[in-house]
């Protein structure tokens, strides 16, 4: 089922500061426009790598589920992990039918196409998106 | 400077048990044979997505330093996200230069190559790996 590591989520005080961190220590170069997602309630920034993306994520405002991970991880750090799947609704109840537990229903994610999160007990302790993979991508 | 996102490294109190998360609830089918790295007193599995890889790591005794991560997190998580670079002393060399805090001198890493650690604190409270890419790797 699961396709591409899509990205791994970072969460971070700071976009800016994280873009720091990967632009002059890293030499990342491919670094795209940060956007707001207030859905989520979150910012979000992609940092491109050959073959996969970095998502750094700010919180937008303090009922953003980020601002209580950064209460604990005030520096930031390893948010999620997320991974492509062909079709997001047949994952959603693929997973739901293996006993793991979906965070609500699809909803449209940071690259357009609708996501689930599936709970952290149910995946090893991490906190695992299921991103749809966009039509007529060819990565 | 940074090259592909070459895997997430993920640990788990048990590569069995994560194995059969991956497997049997994300489906994936390209489950390498694990291993164990003495030298870093870790036992390591490499799950390949198309574009990447999932690194599980178990501690292998008491003086891992996965076992410590475990005793914060019972359940496993997230542990650091390894990068390629092109050459590891140029790297270590150009990071410390850069002010960031390198863990130790390169080693070799589960993928044969020699590997450096970059502290969280200097990373936006991420552990880096960075690794040299195998000559002649295709990827």
């Amino acid at each position: 089922m699961i396709g591409r590591l899509n990205h791994v989520g970072i969460a971070t005080p700071s976009i800016e500061g994280a873009i720091a961190v990967y632009r002059d220590l890293l030499g990342a170069t491919v670094i795209r426009e940060p956007f707001d997602l207030p859905a989520q309630g979150v910012r979000v920034c992609f940092i491109d790598t050959p073959n996969s993306q970095i998502e750094l994520i700010e919180p937008l405002g303090e009922a953003s589920p980020v601002h209580a991970f950064l209460k604990k991880f005030p520096q930031g750090g390893q948010h999620h992990v997320c991974f492509e799947v062909p079709d997001i609704h047949a994952a959603a109840a693929d997973m739901a039918a293996k006993g793991a537990t979906v965070l609500g229903q699809p909803r449209i994610g940071a690259h357009g196409t609708p996501v689930i999160f599936v709970h952290p007990k149910s995946m090893g302790g991490v906190l695992v998106e299921l991103m749809e993979t966009p039509k007529g991508d060819h990565h």
